[in-house]
């Protein structure tokens, strides 16, 4: 370890979605939850965090930019992550730029990271779980931490909670744990993303003017004062992991759609059951609720699955891309884009189920009918400019290292943003 | 009993609204309800039910009328009521008009019942609750019946399972009983409206094109399907009910709205945790809860108790009328009349809550300053049209005849509504 050298590891991290959800902490600051959770992550072609991480002799402070801006590293959740990560490094060697790194100079060197989300960060898209999994992922890479996916799912775990579940492609469990360091709490891959890929995802980004209650705050006050909360947490929620499990290996679509909504929807009750109660979803995650609830139920066996997490946006899994099209075009009947809005920046990701749904442009959308479910002139009310955009997905693979140096965030020269 | 007289009775009945919910049967023919429910019964000057029933030798069906229009009598809740109340029926004898009808004449005799709300019927303001107490209670009077109110609840309680609760003025507790027949599931009165003649109730009709689910179907699929329901009728419920016992008699209205507040959300929660989910409330019904918390925070203690039935309409309860006022202009602030609504159609009921509030005419809703206790521009936006309109009321008595002929709804000459 000498001379004016930086090393970087750039890395790309998913986000993910539960399908049984995690709401309510036994432990704050060991981020340990009072259930198990389950989530499907999301392909990070259209949802994900890039973090790289730099380490040189000759940078002074840890040092953080998200998205292009100086951030505050001082909060007690990434000091966890730091801290643990920074304990478990190891010896170091880059033989082709000369560099040696022993196991306790790690304590003396600082770090310089710089992150970016390829979708917008305040909108309610678990950019936090994402973006913390990213960080110790890439951090054990640096040091050449030589815990698995699992261990450093536990890590992440300090930092936000659902982070750890963006440790794994596919289908994961967060297994809530026993021990009180919070050792065995951590992500499990149940199965990963080419074991059920016909799945694809919808979201429905929400319009929304109401100041949500932060997740971290909420479920605080959810376990302070739901009386139907440790009940849940149980009595139901066991059950439905193992059910969820089930449904998962046998890509049994009725019973893991059942049990997406239904928790999706308790995990809201116990929140409306809290004191104060908190409202995430809105008029039009009800409306999009009730268009799916309609169409599964004319239907032999559901096509939809809803979930929404602590705002209002909904994700829809549709069993495979033929309902997608279908969602596709019930949802644009209801909630047509505004006038100043264009097609193109109103379906984004996968575009292919824009296509199959046959919608082209805006005259597409104007000349849908309405779902052939629909009996009553009220239920086929349009809803103009109520969701801001769609993005169109699939479940999608784990963490991976950028080897490209094209896409590292951090320019291997001066140690700042590119 | 002979010749072509025409015998009437006239009563009137108070609507009433639950503070501790009743939702769930477990019986659904008899109305047996899983849990103990409390309610206010609501001032009848601004919130009732009058209910003529006459009975003749030339009458020759059994026909009701309810807002001046024929509706049938063949709903097997009617039929229940009729059936129940008949079975009781004594001698009657009306000397002036020379009127005698033995005990079995009753089972020949038909009647003509005319039905008149003072409030809309559609706007979700248990408009059957008091329409089907009303029935029961002037049948009872009619065919001198020598069942006490609560023994008649039990009657109404199979009409309509909330009704058994407008048998009586002030505060009114529903036992749900124990018996396999209901005998012992009846009202009986735990306080009258002048023990806690502070309170001061107002009431906000929300605008809604929802289309509705209606409580008995959404009951119905809450014990189908709720995992929460039973947990919370066998483990919340009881306690709650004898913290709002010791609330109502001590008038502690810290407690009284702590629990109506608590209890109206955790129905809510129910509802939502049904498959499919059930939204009673909207957005409007969060923003006044919104406005109602915040408010309630800010002093030191709570001011306004919410509450919220099957609907998105709120009734909230102030501690006083000092409260009701300041209450009002917050309202009154969030939710301006549309321009085409004058203020006299748009605050109905006591009127003199709105004088008390400093308000004349609409300038002085529109001069109306942010609530102090908001300290954001988003939290302060308006939102007119929301409401279709406000009700100033208060606790009110229990059923009552009307002797005054001139107030009866049938023509005691043609046995037809007026």
């Amino acid at each position: 370890m000498a001379g004016e050298w930086i090393l970087t590891v750039t890395a790309q991290t998913p986000t993910n979605i539960a399908v049984i959800k995690y709401w309510g902490k036994r432990d704050e600051s060991l981020i340990l939850p009072v259930n198990d959770s389950i989530s499907v992550t999301l392909d990070p072609e259209h949802l994900c965090t890039t973090t790289t991480v730099a380490v040189s002799p000759s940078f002074e402070q840890d040092r953080m930019w998200l998205n292009g801006e100086e951030i505050s590293l001082s909060g007690g959740r990434f000091q966890s992550c730091l801290r643990e990560i920074r304990a478990r490094a190891t010896d170091v060697e880059n033989k082709e730029k000369g560099i040696k790194i022993s196991k306790k100079d790690w304590e003396k060197l600082h770090l310089h990271i710089a992150s970016f989300n390829n979708f917008p960060t305040a909108a309610g898209l678990a950019s936090s779980a994402a973006g913390l999994a990213c960080l110790v992922f890439a951090l054990g890479k640096l040091m050449n931490v030589k815990e698995d996916h699992s261990q450093l799912s536990a890590i992440a775990r300090q930092g936000s909670g659902s982070a750890c579940r963006s440790l794994y492609g596919g289908f994961v469990k967060w297994i809530m744990g026993k021990e009180e360091n919070g050792s065995d709490s951590l992500a499990v891959q149940l199965a990963d993303e080419k074991h059920w890929d016909e799945l694809v995802i919808i979201i429905a980004v929400v319009s929304s003017r109401q100041k949500e209650t932060s997740s971290t705050s909420g479920m605080r006050e959810s376990v302070e004062t739901s009386l139907l909360l440790q009940h849940r947490a149980k009595e139901v929620v066991p059950k439905r992991i193992l059910k969820m499990e089930e449904a998962i290996q046998n890509r049994d679509f009725a019973s893991f759609a059942g049990l997406t909504c239904a928790d999706s929807n308790q995990f809201h009750a116990v929140c409306l059951d809290t004191c104060p109660p908190i409202f995430y979803m809105n008029d039009t995650s009800h409306r999009i609720i009730s268009c799916v609830e309609k169409w599964n139920r004319s239907e032999e066996a559901p096509q939809i699955a809803y979930t929404f997490d602590a705002g209002p946006n909904a994700v829809l899994i549709a069993r495979n891309r033929k309902a997608a099209s279908l969602l596709l075009q019930r949802l644009l009947y209801y909630f047509p884009p505004s006038a100043d809005t264009n097609m193109n920046s109103y379906v984004l990701g996968d575009k292919s189920i824009l296509k199959d749904a046959g919608i082209q442009g805006i005259d597409d959308v104007e000349a849908l009918p309405p779902p052939p479910e629909i009996k009553d002139k009220i239920a086929a009310q349009k809803n103009r400019g109520e969701v801001s955009y769609f993005i169109c997905t699939r479940p999608g693979r784990g963490p991976v290292v950028l080897s490209d140096e094209s896409q590292a965030l951090i320019d291997p020269k001066t140690g700042l943003p590119k």
